[in-house]
């Protein structure tokens, strides 16, 4: 309906939450949700806390475009807290584009929660570097772009899926086991968020093979992780993650299958969250209200 | 440390965060947490919306014994937007006083999480139907009164129980696997909040025996359920439930040995809930921040 | 593969095991995987205990049809054992009928997951009482039949769903959230298992609007129980059911959605074990191997 | 009661439990429970598959010490069929040291489960390199040695332990966040098996300081994992594992205190399946029956 979002970030200090709540309250916002998070509040004095809100509100009596309510805020309180901060309208849908191979559980599952009302997005399109995928993604009437990528080709390929994205006015990009790493170059093109799924429980088993890692060492549970995306590999702020228990009596391939159900959940649970503005990136780490 | 923590619940309309918020900032109390829920935000404007709240804060600057405080909050804030609150002070502990029959399970946890400084509870004393457990209380030097009851005596028993507990100045009871119903009469005399552990996932299986039952039942979860205890049997609100898988494996007696650990957990986790001032009621059902 | 699945329940007595064993052995069948149960093993000698059995085991020197095979062991072994047992074969998957309504989670759940190799079976027709879902059966290549079922048509719409089942030569039935309640006189005229999903953890919340009673009693947990359907309402022997944790922050909006997620698993989960023999029927409860 | 276990591994091969089988039936022997697994039961022409069996049996009419039992099973089926095996007695329980350090809650649960009858061992000792926890041994009337450990002395020190335990008849040793390294010589002399908790789901944070490792890497999950200890640190076979979530609410000390609760679970899980014989070792991987 007619709410938005406000996440901040800022140095902690005494009186923010007063300052930020007494702005809604006169410009008529009515608060819906409110979190908040004190990374020390101990250390609140000495200038070593950081300080995460996030507050979903009614537009009550506002202007709809937001714009002068947007930029009051910045002069009266975020300028002057020195806040990072990001307003989100759930009238205006984040743009997701999907990455995508061969394997089809996680898109699927996407796609799925997308047509059930579950994530307030918009997909503009679907990349993948082989056809696979192409009915599916039709099916559900999604633009599905095959950009191959081999050795020789990658630079090239980046510079297309980056160029696709950002004419389709992409927010931010889900790699639904899409399987190639993407470059440093990659991401400073596109300039915004990726999400990723791993299908270990980070930071055990990075990189390729991870069931086959973990049937090996013969852990008695399994995982997934989704973090964002950043140039070192699997090593970005985690989001989700969760495990599944498993036995002697698995295989490599039962770890593949039972696996899948525990990568969709995490990497919807992760994107909703993207989604609905509750992922705050300190560091390396997330604050996930 | 010397903090505080203060709940509230009141109808919900705006400003409650602002002016709340404004108060703390003005007397000089630095908030750590905050949390905050309405039932219905968007009945907000027709007064069908409750809001609760907690926050915890520093004492900074205030007067420590938080009288002045108190009679401020009272009169600038609680009485003109009609709030029940209560507001605690760490350094002024809660005392729980813990009724026991035979199982020793969640009555040596609770002990032992005290004794971990897990718990910020004074234990003044112990109150049992039987002597069993009399060791296992004065090996962690708290006072064990016996009082037997019988279907005869139950009225007699409970007055005596009630007056150990008020004249030790116990602020709430936990019942840790307490094997007799409590009549209306005992919650009324004692008039303070009553937690129970029940050996079940209500609302399945109220009443005796419910292993036996859930093992007839052919069920594949047991679990446990903390509430607090009201006149219905097994009908308060509840605080925490939990549940572990069984197979058909599992005898009625071996459920009973898996459901000890649930049941452990969870009424832990429900008395650490209710001893930081996080679990507010509100009819049947609570809020747990 | 060439494998089969040999379940069998009996009264327990010493060496049901060695006779099977042997009889295996000596047909040149290769055990894959043994799993057995004895319901009461110390009420062996009184005749307390019931006997079950689940193996699984290559066809190596048995003649392919296995009809000489099943002839033997039911002349050698099952006949003086007094047993009851079945045989199926990997080769020979078993045909599934599925029932809907509107809801499309459960029913494209089990969808994918064949269309991906995770269930060895054969749907040969979908039956609906709405058109809805039409188009998604079709997109995976299957007849969907409408039969509207009001109060007045209900026996002719059951017998008509009954007889396009038996003529479609259907082994078991799945009720995918089909919203009506099935009679005594289909479930003896379909004479094969039907499996259902609910939205409860039974025998919590039985019958109508399981998400708004969870709700209403303010529980802390959300589940969902797959069972064969009997003649009584949500009481048939339980499969499978799992659960996941909710807050005071969830609305009767927000557990159906959660719900869905947990529904499908646990479905999925039950449909895979009777596919693959797993789920063996003593009284009201299940052995699941 | 008067039952016994029998673990047999050995070369995979057909006929394996018609032979076990055969021979408990001709000897009077029941079976109360079965289970076994083969490691790639497609492999077993091959040789490639490896077998594993537990089998719990009555005595009905054994001779009561075994030893003609145990002579005939070994000339009979574990000599032809080239078997790794063993034997117990319920009624000859094992004999568990324990060894500490300061952290009392794993130590304690296990105390705990032994006095409420969860775990068939005798305790012959404890033994610490801290004085701390003499005082809980003594209330459980257990002795309790201790042997301080330096950098220095650690040879000398773990002869000592070595040997209190094996002048005490121990068959297998706990590590109940015991904050010493075993040595290999240790482990040589030893010559039985030692179970460790780790607090970390393994192989993530290997080593020292996991919890704080883990909230430096903000996971959204902790865990514990119990193995053998082998001369690779925190390498050994794994027997049991599990997490519980965490937020970034957690602070380094919360974990501490949520991560308590995990570790002396899955340790107690760990002890009790060997207590049993449910945990066969196959190389670096266990089978848990």
């Amino acid at each position: 309906g007619n709410t938005a979002t406000l996440t901040i970030s800022c140095p902690d200090r005494p009186g923010i939450v007063a300052a930020v709540s007494q702005f809604l309250h006169r410009h008529g916002a009515n608060i819906i949700h409110s979190d908040q998070h004190s990374t020390d509040p101990h250390a609140l004095e000495s200038g070593g806390s950081t300080f995460f809100m996030r507050m979903e509100f009614h537009l009550g009596g506002l202007d709809q475009t937001g714009d002068a309510f947007a930029a009051a805020f910045a002069r009266d309180v975020a300028g002057p807290l020195n806040m990072d901060w990001h307003l989100s309208y759930a009238a205006r849908p984040k743009r997701m584009a999907l990455l995508v191979s061969r394997y089809d559980h996680c898109f699927l599952d996407l796609l799925w929660r997308k047509r059930r009302g579950e994530l307030n997005v918009e997909i503009p399109l679907v990349i993948s570097n082989h056809e696979d995928l192409r009915r599916d993604a039709e099916m559900f009437g999604l633009p599905f772009h095959v950009v191959p990528v081999t050795r020789e080709n990658k630079p090239r390929a980046e510079a297309e899926q980056v160029r696709l994205m950002r004419e389709a006015g992409v927010d931010f990009a889900v790699l639904a086991r899409y399987m190639q790493i993407l470059s440093g170059n990659f991401l400073q093109a596109f300039g915004r968020p990726v999400i990723n799924i791993h299908h270990s429980f980070l930071p055990a088993f990075i990189g390729a093979n991870p069931y086959r890692a973990a049937f090996t060492r013969g852990v008695k549970l399994i995982g997934a992780t989704s973090h964002y995306v950043t140039e070192d590999l699997d090593a970005g702020p985690i989001i989700a993650q969760d495990v599944v228990p498993v036995t002697h009596r698995d295989t490599p391939e039962s770890l593949v299958r039972v696996g899948r159900d525990v990568e969709r959940q995490v990497l919807a649970r992760a994107v909703k969250a993207h989604v609905e503005d509750r992922v705050l990136v300190h560091g390396n780490k997330t604050v996930v209200f």
